[in-house]
């Protein structure tokens, strides 16, 4: 058979995480490697109850074809829940944010389009981007999120774009279309709150400077914000889309709050560029669920996330702290950093020098704990030592044990090599 | 804002069938226009008991992430249902089966890329192909399916190519890809049993002439199966996966014979192509739904398809008599001409020389019937004279009255112009 495989197709690559996934999930491992929110904040009965009623009273149009764009009830839900002006009209609701990342990749990316992302980044966004073709450009990122300076040097622009006349700067940026091999980037991807993977929080400096940067520039911002409700002590700054809606593409979810096995997430984008986005919609999977779509729907009802999102930051706070308090115990003598993430369900690891993640995963296995090496993460030139623990998963128990089993696998390590 | 669409943006088209449809709504038409199942098939109370059996056993499993290939046990019941040897290795559950389009899209067509469909084809296939930006090429066909002949006239071989000697035709086919502006087609798309929009169900002969040509040929066959189940007297003929699965993708879809609101299909790909095509769903939404798979793995146990197909087929039956007699006695007169469909959902009409399905579309509406002219179905050379009816949506008295309102608009029509 003369199978001739798309050229996208030679870019797709198993995910990385899946495969170790696969290996940690022997019995008796303790695994921070997984994106898994804990099951114990599922609101199990809450759906049963949601389902019953969805069937009983609404039973054939929930389990009928539906409109591409999504439930009109819940589209107002997501509208009226986000902290800034949305009309439902441009809330696209998805088969979870994951496929609001390849509807975005659809519409605006063509092969070889730059497009921009932190450094390290959601490996989704560029396993959902990859069959695009795009360039992947990663900016440089200290602990606050993307240095200016360097969105600055990728656009080939000297000054800080916000000092600048906005109008000659554009037109100054615009002109790059033009010149062969530089064009203007697509768009900017940001994970402004507590990133996957490193945990970090975007300052409102820093949100300020990159947000007024991008407007000035007229760079578009793919702002995607799965994790943003699950701070610990305050709420994180405003997000980037409600500074300049029309500039932005705001990806939300449901898979965080209330359980992700519903695959249910939105989108909320432009006016002007909503029809394209929902003709790729229709294109992909004619509409998403029609029956999960309207559980929520009832669920959401009389402000139930009011009530049971801060029982899942109190939940993951502990945990979070469990794994600090771990990490302080038994990492200190060796040389590991790690930061201390605001919210969220990841912490971000560093090796001592000249050790490789990926070569403790296998000791760390041996002792019966999983990570995620860093250099997934990476668009390019991936940081060896770094690594991701997830905290919400297991246990404080387990969290002390695995923590306890990982420095005795990287002491090992050292001592070996 | 500096938003830059795609260039693959550009073929993406609002679905006429979605924008009639709207227009349609409205209270008191009497709708042949949409593909919509009838609701009186939907086991809602079968589905209400699997959702609290499903939550209550088994609940924080159900709304956890999952695996992307789909649970293992829905995939083995698809495997067992299917009447050739499929391994469950190789079934892939999608959301919905014209994600399965979009996966096949991204994994096989290259811009440029020639792909073959029927003359008239599904139009969702055409929307899920489009943005990966293939030529098109509609086979001609008749009332039995695509003509081999204008397979072989497609491919540039003038002989029968099942007469040939399998290799050098092969070989000589293969050196069309090296020609400048001649490649070989990615796949031919085919929808044999029940075609959306026709009706026809290709035959035996047909099955097997083409199913031996491409063998020969070495040209891979998507085959799209929703409506399979959904025969009135007999069975259709085998399916041309089951002939050669190596040659083949087979698309199939939950949405006919449990309910469509549940997004639930699946793929089955030969070994070396599944993984590509894992890759491309990984990318697009993780997974579909784990608890839509797992209350749709509780419903199929004990065999209970085996009961409920038989109540749907017995449905939808009846309704299409009703339609055909309707037709014979409203129609006949008129000099307009229709198909009588073994299966499915759909009938295909003819209206006399000169007519246009778009032109009669707004006199039916007032009259209060609506249809899908079939220009919509055509990659290339619409036939203005045809239009789709669905039979399975309205109930007999509507459609009594229905194809006589669409009678008298044809006649208003035929004697005003």
């Amino acid at each position: 058979m003369h199978w001739t495989l798309a050229h996208r197709a030679q870019k797709m690559n198993p995910s990385v995480i899946r495969e170790i996934l696969k290996v940690t999930e022997r019995p008796g491992i303790i695994s921070f490697a997984g994106g898994l929110p804990s099951p114990k904040t599922f609101p199990v009965e809450v759906f049963a109850e949601a389902c019953a009623k969805v069937l009983k009273e609404d039973g054939h149009s929930a389990l009928q074809y539906a409109s591409s764009e999504g439930l009109v009830a819940l589209r107002e839900q997501v509208a009226a829940m986000l902290p800034w002006e949305v009309d439902p009209g441009q809330v696209l609701i998805t088969t979870g944010s994951q496929q609001g990342l390849d509807l975005v990749g659809k519409v605006l990316i063509d092969p070889g389009s730059r497009i921009l992302v932190e450094t390290p980044t959601y490996l989704g966004a560029l396993q959902a981007f990859a069959p695009m073709e795009p360039e992947v450009i990663g900016l440089a990122c200290d602990e606050e999120g993307p240095l200016l300076q360097d969105l600055q040097h990728q656009l080939g622009v000297d000054t800080d774009p916000t000092d600048a006349p906005t109008e000659p700067a554009r037109r100054r940026l615009l002109q790059l279309d033009l010149e062969p091999g530089r064009t203007f980037p697509r768009f900017m991807y940001l994970l402004p709150n507590f990133q996957n993977p490193t945990g970090r929080t975007m300052t409102e400096a820093r949100r300020k400077a990159i947000s007024e940067g991008c407007w000035a520039l007229g760079l578009p911002i793919v702002e995607d914000n799965p994790y943003g409700d699950l701070w610990f002590d305050a709420p994180p700054p405003a997000t980037l889309t409600s500074r300049h809606p029309n500039g932005c593409i705001y990806l939300g979810s449901f898979s965080k709050v209330l359980a992700p096995g519903l695959r249910l997430g939105f989108l909320v984008a432009p006016p002007d560029l909503y029809p394209k986005l929902l003709q790729a919609k229709q294109a992909a999977d004619l509409h998403t669920p029609s029956f999960n779509q309207r559980v929520v729907a009832e669920v959401l009802k009389d402000g139930f996330l009011d009530r049971h999102v801060p029982t899942i930051r109190s939940l993951y706070r502990t945990q979070r702290d469990a794994m600090l308090t771990a990490l302080d115990r038994n990492m200190r003598e060796l040389d590991v950093t790690w930061n201390r993430p605001d919210g969220g369900m990841f912490l971000w690891v560093r090796l001592p020098q000249g050790m490789s993640a990926i070569d403790v995963l296998p000791h760390a296995v041996e002792k019966g704990v999983a990570f995620v090496p860093g250099a997934a993460f990476y668009a390019h030139a991936p940081d060896p030592r770094s690594l991701r623990l997830s905290f919400v998963t297991a246990t404080v128990d387990q969290i002390h044990q695995g923590v306890a089993a990982l420095a005795e696998a990287v002491r090992e390590h050292r001592d070996r090599t």
